[in-house]
């Protein structure tokens, strides 16, 4: 019998679903059960196979109840309806969940904190561990640069996304900003044409990128005289969102009934 | 006696005579006269150690009429008013001009044309054979991409610039377009906030980074699905336009009276 | 009754497999059908939903000889053994193919031109439409830059890669090292440490990243004096390889029997 | 009588020495001296045109002393000898330094760390402020990715420097390997070519990039599955030394007499 994390993947044969299969195997856990929709082709497909990792003998179930025996905590990226009969099924089974599902309403957000009582849950905005630490290095950079630079976010997402800036480029500048003292919504300059004079340092410019299929990529520039430096994330695909759920997974396993967030899980407040 | 190019650098003591005299060391021409106006301070300093260089036996001048045994090419990038008197002395003593002032009015530009009848003179908008090559790239690429990918045009400029998107990003732009048989006005993006729907594959968008002391970047991103293409131009000093004009002083010597480009002087039209 | 090209995925239930089911529909092709080993756990699946984008109608077949009645063209990224059958079975159905496997024996290589005696055939070293353009642009870079740059390639690939530098960048070497007359086994430099001595111009410098799960970057750079012109390619999916594949097989339908590559699919030596 | 920090330039006719009074005229300080060896042709010029910043009204001076009268502090990026006399005329002065000057012998160490005994002296390595904070990004980043990321450092510079990786490179590659408790003697990979095998995550990569007169380039990638984080540091030219030394010139001044660093100036320890 293996004492390694007893993960169970819910959603397993949507894309997310089957990354998430592929980073239980890198992060060398044990997946131990693969869930999908009842009325699913894929429903008794080998989930290794259906996530192109080859067999490892674990099937596709329709159902969470037949699971729970086997699993210590599950992983649930998928729709708000769905997750909100996780939530519910989770608690009586008293097993822990990792949840990337977003847009939930108010209802089923505060759902979820009464279900966070009970059982230990993570909900993070946003899994990678890559962006959580960006946020933590631009805070930085921003104390000790301060005013002596002119400071940039430049962002690219792919053609299919209908909004602008990124969330996360938002927050990158919400982080630079509250560091320094300026309110986000008063300096932020979202595109520059014509005759706009010289640059007001205290200004933040945002420059958006669309085009392909660019998963997310961001760069925030603190640009002085002679030099800059430069702060990049970039997300090639979904993995990094996958294995920082999966390091959730692992992390939550055994702790108090409480909502916690990736924060948390990187125990980035005490570095 | 030598049988190497023999340069005069006009407007010597400002920043970009200064890189210019540089520039004709770097090339391994003759130094052959520096010019300043007769009031400033730096009249007989050694123009080697005026630019930085050591001491070169050439003391800088008060006056063009003095040198002109010595050149056989002067290069001038100093003001139209001053050009003005600049392109008077040459025609009169038959010697060939490289002339990068920037700002001449309509009646300037005649007397620029009427010059070119009598003497040779090259006289372009942009003296970095980087920037002529990239857009020669830029049409080749929109050829063959056709409309199979999203066009973005990332530039960034110092902090003290007044209009956007900057000059040599527009003629990139336009390059592109003119190539994909778009009009450029109808097309281009400027800037994105907000709900801005999916891109538009005929767009071309601009992003425009301002900061610091930044000479000038311009990045062309052609993205398909799953991969892009980018052609990039990062001038670092103006070493660049200064070591494209000398080029052009070289080539320019013993040329017809005529008024050439960058194109003729790396000849472009035929590669 | 649809006049779209109609494309089946051999190995339909690969990583590759998958991702070219994708490509089809990107391309507004039809699926007509998918095939994979018969003992595969997928057979009977519907092969959208194998590949993530939703159920189409086409249930994932065992065997190639019952689906040529469907198509015009079959893609094949499968292996070495599995394409020796399949070019004996197009050929007996007169059906065209692109082939992406990779490994073939000199054996397997003479079977390939053989077949393609009968049925069109195009069999590339490399699907992406960008690395084939960037050579393009890279051969004509150094032929107006010439000796006046310093040429430097670097290239970024996954931890798993066993060699360096890539094939891709070497080509990129190649491309560039014919265009000046220079020999790439001479001029390669493939590390720098220690005491160098100042560069070389004559050298081509190769920089290797390897880490993560990175796909495949090239960039190459032509470095001058205040200015550089570079060059990238990034692939962050296998859909840039897909989509050329695809590309390849709408076009390659009704053409000639002969062996085809992608400079006669994206007709580079025209333009 | 103005307030101002009042900086005395050292070695002032010379490349660094011309940025360094631009770099006080950018601080908003006050230019009290320049100073150049008494058999240059640039004594008596005015300062500011020499620096090609305007007339300013002082005059290069050809002896240290005839200005002590008039400066708070100098800035001294010239050479050892010329140094060592600099330091026992400031101490005979009382004059606070700011020093830059480069390839000391252990001799003249031991006579700056004495002559810091007696007024307050700063002398840094690296004067860049971005440089020093890029180290302190690179060590936070180290400590929360830990074990879990590939790590690679690039580094681009002029043709003419002759050793490789630069001094910032190994410094950079130094922070990273102590944060980790590697030794970099032992994890460092300086080029890559031919069958090298998968990576090894306990190694660092370093590779070189050379052409141009590229100031200085440093990029260090933190590399895991689907993303990655970069920190760059770009110099583009030597106003970021300047700016830094000048910084440093107006914190000095009033201080105890000791030996100081970046470090205490930009207050890096306590952030």
């Amino acid at each position: 019998m293996s004492n390694l994390p007893r993960i169970g993947i819910l959603g397993a044969g949507g894309r997310m679903g089957r990354i998430l299969i592929q980073a239980v195997q890198q992060a060398g856990y044990e997946l131990a059960a693969a869930v999908e929709r009842p009325e699913s082709s894929l429903i008794g497909t080998d989930a290794g196979e259906l996530a192109g990792i080859g067999k490892v003998g674990v099937q596709v179930s329709g159902h969470l109840q037949d699971v729970f025996a086997n699993v210590d905590v599950v992983v649930d990226f998928t729709s708000p309806v769905a997750t909100e009969q996780h939530l519910k099924l989770c608690r009586e089974a008293g097993v822990a969940m990792v949840i990337g599902t977003t847009g939930f309403s108010d209802a089923q957000k505060q759902l979820l904190a009464e279900t966070a009582e009970h059982i230990p849950v993570v909900y993070a905005a946003n899994y990678s561990v890559g962006v959580n630490v960006s946020i933590k290095l631009l805070e930085l950079a921003a104390k000790v640069f301060a005013d002596t630079v002119d400071i940039e976010i430049i962002e690219a997402h792919h053609r299919h996304k209908v909004d602008a800036p990124s969330g996360t480029a938002l927050m990158m500048g919400e982080a630079v900003a509250d560091t320094l003292g300026r309110n986000l919504k008063d300096v932020a300059v979202y595109g520059r044409e014509g005759h706009t004079g010289p640059r007001d340092r205290q200004t933040i410019g945002f420059e958006t990128i669309r085009g392909g299929d660019i998963v997310g990529e961001h760069t925030v520039m603190f640009i002085g005289e002679g030099e800059r430096v430069e702060v990049t994330h970039k997300a090639t695909n979904r993995m990094n969102f996958a294995s920082g759920a999966i390091r959730a997974a692992g992390w939550v396993i055994g702790r108090d009934a409480k909502q916690y967030d990736m924060k948390d899980v990187l125990n980035l407040n005490n570095i």
